[in-house]
């Protein structure tokens, strides 16, 4: 008996809106894509709110809403699912955040959210030495993990804990670190909001006078002398995706808040080398691990960041030419994997207008090919040609069930 | 002033996938059907996910969503169905059960679970013999009736009864009856799968030993010797469609299920002389009994299970045939119907695969003709050609209130 298959292609952020730079055209609709176009062609498309229409998705509340959720229920916050994407093993109760090593004066004002995108070997450094402070509340433990430059994770672990809290990051230049406030009125939210402002302080008193930030100080760079810390969230409660509808998942993806959300799915996390979730990711060799992965597992997904990158950038030149590049890592895609048992979805988790530089509300282009699809007149894969489609207008939400559903995975609903 | 009616047509099954013995077209797409391409034509199209996109629905959630219920919400299993299909009148309270008489050996490991397709005079006097039945707990009664061959019906009626419980149909050959258990932690659970598995135990006595059984053994046919229970129900909650639009509604359909959620819903149950829920069903006199009701009513109901018959046999040919035959019947309709006063929806309750000959969650296709409508510029009827039609896609829940406003009879809400 055939095993199908289905491979989702995400470009993160790859719908826009019409441009003048591109004669009212959208990036989409300018790139060269001739293996995006024929996937419309042969296949059935559609357009799709990820959340709801008008409403402009986060790429984590977006991610949750393709694989089948609905992100309005589960939501809890982004901090779980950026530690989870950095590889903590979050568990239950968990308040987690995602902290940046940032510059303050000595008012605390921030000069640089992102302390001169410190290098990774000194952000190392310091979070080795920051791990090491006591909390005076002794029920409570944290775990602090630097990732990429001046990113990071932050996990409270303890009994009675809140995600209910502010965040410290005012979010701008030229603004004082704010101090952390619980948004309810629960002793949790109190609780959780006394303990991170303690371990704001402490973490700026040992980094104030860090040799690492003296040597930065004195190589002419910003000192990593504050942890900016938001997004207070914990485990959304979801069933896995192997529950829901006996599969097997596995994700390609360098973003760790999208590797974040697919593991809170209990979907494996494959790591590519030269996947880098930049316009420069090697997208050929994360092309062979989503098509090696088709193997062992009924569903993979495949997310490509590049297109958002570009598009917060206001970069349209750089976004045209990353489609582009999806489209060739599609063509290697399309002719490697046995057609006759595997559906190829195609779509973006959200529309990034390079005007605003914004994720926006607007919907975003499907194409789903296979053997079964009712294929549809549509012959090019962009936000206008596949709004008039054989999907029609669907939800994010709907996708998975959609493409489960081709393959035999979602059960039946009544006798 | 001039009544308005609403004659909604569901083809069982109907819909189905493009088959590479069809030239990857659907037996719709292929079947010789000008009336229901006239209805396109003339009407407003769209496609509609019975339930919700990907979703596979049963006869009985789909029927609940056709009439404009919400299914999530209001289904209650498929046993009330059954039992108010076959003309019992179900009460408040009472968990009603779809049975098999079947053919098991002296280790209940299930040899024919549907007794060979005994004959119903045989399965009327086993009936009579098992109703007899005294219960060890005297607060609830029992009603036990066959209806068509193999096929029959459960009730338990008494107080703190629950339809939290299993079946004792293993749904396979070469398995073992199964334990009835309860499936929530409640006492009623626990207490009605006691009183169920007493029953199962009284009926084996009973029919082992049954002269009918010894004189099918000597003529060669598997005695019946055995009842399977499946899909326990209670009655759904639901206003009656008299009461949401103040219609008076009836059902022209020979599927005991069907049946059953229409009388659920307070619908008028018409019986028609060759409506057998077969291919050779007498698709005329069911036309003729549809058309004759709407003199009387508001809405009649007219289902056609021959289509899902031939899909679930994987007949594709018969499924094109049957498309071609219930084409015709629409023809006698259209031909008989005051146009200027009828609004006719033809449909079907979900998409049956002549492949995989499951019912799958793919949309179905959707037609309403009549006075008022704004017709698009769909010329077929059929799962593609309805995707680009003016209602867009639709869930199966919006048909009913969508047909009730054409007729005028949805309260407006607001001022």
């Amino acid at each position: 008996m055939v095993e199908l298959k289905v491979l989702l292609i995400i470009g993160d952020g790859m719908a826009d809106r019409p441009l003048k730079e591109l004669g009212w055209k959208t990036p989409l609709e300018v790139a060269r894509k001739p293996s995006m176009n024929h996937m419309a062609s042969v296949g059935i498309c559609g357009i799709m709110d990820p959340i709801a229409p008008g409403v402009p998705p986060g790429s984590d509340t977006a991610t949750l809403a393709l694989l089948g959720y609905d992100a309005f229920e589960v939501y809890s916050g982004r901090g779980a699912f950026e530690a989870l994407g950095s590889g903590i093993n979050v568990m239950k109760g968990d308040v987690c955040f995602r902290v940046n090593f940032a510059t303050v004066n000595e008012n605390l004002v921030v000069l640089d959210r992102r302390a001169g995108r410190i290098a990774n070997s000194d952000a190392f450094k310091l979070a080795e030495s920051l791990q090491k402070i006591k909390l005076s509340e002794t029920s409570v433990k944290f775990l602090f993990a630097n990732t990429v430059q001046h990113r990071g994770v932050l996990v409270l672990r303890g009994s009675k804990l809140s995600r209910a809290i502010s965040d410290s990051d005012p979010g701008v230049v030229g603004e004082k670190v704010l101090e952390v406030k619980p948004l309810d009125g629960s002793p949790e939210a109190k609780h959780t909001a006394k303990i991170l402002n303690e371990l704001i302080q402490k973490f700026h008193e040992i980094l104030k006078g860090h040799p690492v930030n003296k040597e930065r100080v004195a190589r002419g760079l910003s000192p990593a002398n504050a942890i900016l810390v938001r997004g207070a969230g914990t485990l959304p409660k979801i069933k896995f995706l192997s529950e829901i509808y006996g599969v097997r998942a596995v994700c390609v993806a360098a973003t760790s808040l999208i590797r974040g959300v697919c593991r809170a799915a209990d979907m494996q996390l494959l790591t590519v080398k030269g996947a880098t979730g930049t316009p420069q990711t090697d997208y050929i060799a994360k092309a062979k691990a989503a098509v090696q992965a088709l193997d062992d597992n009924d569903l993979v997904l495949l997310h490509v960041k590049a297109p958002d990158v570009a598009s917060h950038d206001g970069n349209i030149r750089q976004k045209v030419e990353v489609i582009g590049k999806i489209d060739r890592m599609l063509s290697y895609i399309l002719n490697k994997v046995d057609l006759s048992e595997t559906y190829v979805a195609l779509t973006a988790d959200h529309t990034t207008s390079c005007i605003t530089g914004n994720h926006e509300g607007d919907p975003v282009p499907v194409a789903v090919m296979g053997p079964y699809v009712r294929s549809d007149d549509v012959e090019e894969f962009s936000e206008r040609a596949c709004a008039i489609g054989g999907l029609g207008r669907i939800r994010g939400r709907d996708l998975m069930p959609i493409l489960m559903n081709l393959i035999g995975k979602v059960k039946k609903f009544g006798a």
